[in-house]
């Protein structure tokens, strides 16, 4: 199955796919043990047992490594839970998500991400998207789609997007007050009364 | 008058707030000449006729000083347009918004913005609150307020935060399908839904 979620992902098993992983665990053991501030190329590959230049022809720069690092992170473990209803699973997936985008590795993780984005900006490269927003979006999706089979109203995607999940981001990004789950729920319910049925897809 | 928004802003006129001046100007000028990728701090330094240090020492890395330009460039021109009604007056502040988070010019301000922020991240320094927040913040305060003080039933700012102005900057960071005119002006009308009456402030 190729889609635009998994096309980046190396044939399991093989050389390349045992050199990001190699590479990746050293990133991200030397980030548990050092800090970022300490990370460099060299360091990760020293570790990862291969060549600097394996990594900046692989991944350009640290920003990058550090970006593909974090989405790694950020792909989801799994299908939502399951607690039987729309609401329910969507009170679940919510507080989970303000948990993780609230905490210092969520926002290291989204940070790194854009400050990929920011440096393929200056250098005048097309904007690719983020594959954070397609992860979000792909959970969603999920439980709508269950909550459609049972025959429940469900609210859009983009709804949940644009009146839950960015507001949670926004303010883990620009405030240094992140958002309370409190205030997260009272989003999500006003986006609930949105919800309508819907056929359910084939 | 010292507030959060302007107690970092030099004297004008003295010392400090001249080089501020002039190193803002030679980092636009560099910019607009030759883009983010070629800017480094020894050049911006020479074109203002300050030291590489004496920039080193103010701003600290090139992503700080970046930063702080950004933030200057997006800190609010003056009020609002004044259209007679609350709706008016943000329907034309959100299609301006939208417009200049979704250019290449707008978000790279705010990729600049929080690259700095995961460059203070990543040395475990404390947050600090981002100025363009509490400038979008202020800018739908001063519509409502106007509301208000004629009688209209109004939202909360907390709303149009998170409902209209958070959807529009996470499209732009995460996406690359910027938000439509249509769709920043349909979260807006559903915000303007839980508009109700309040006293004005004294």
């Amino acid at each position: 199955m190729t889609t635009a979620l998994n096309r980046a992902i190396p044939r399991p098993g093989g050389r390349s796919a045992r050199v990001q992983a190699a590479v990746h665990k050293a990133t991200l053991d030397l980030l548990a043990q050092d800090g970022r501030a300490a990370l460099t190329v060299p360091l990760i590959a020293a570790r990862a047992g291969v060549t600097p230049s394996t990594i900046y022809r692989r991944w350009g720069e640290l920003a990058d490594l550090l970006a593909d690092v974090a989405v790694e992170r950020l792909r989801p473990d799994g299908d939502p839970a399951d607690t039987g209803s729309v609401a329910g699973d969507l009170q679940a997936w919510v507080e989970q998500y303000r948990d993780e985008m609230s905490s210092d590795v969520g926002l290291g993780m989204m940070l790194d991400v854009l400050s990929a984005r920011n440096g393929a900006l200056a250098e005048g490269k097309p904007p690719v998207p983020s594959q954070c927003a397609a992860f979000t979006a792909s959970q969603i999706e999920i439980i709508i789609a269950r909550g459609a089979r049972r025959g429940e109203a469900v609210p859009e995607v983009d709804a949940v997007m644009d009146t839950v999940a960015s507001p949670i981001v926004y303010r883990a990004l620009f405030s240094t007050a992140p958002m309370t789950p409190e205030h997260a729920q009272a989003l999500l319910s006003a986006c609930l009364k949105t919800a309508r049925k819907v056929k359910p897809a084939a």
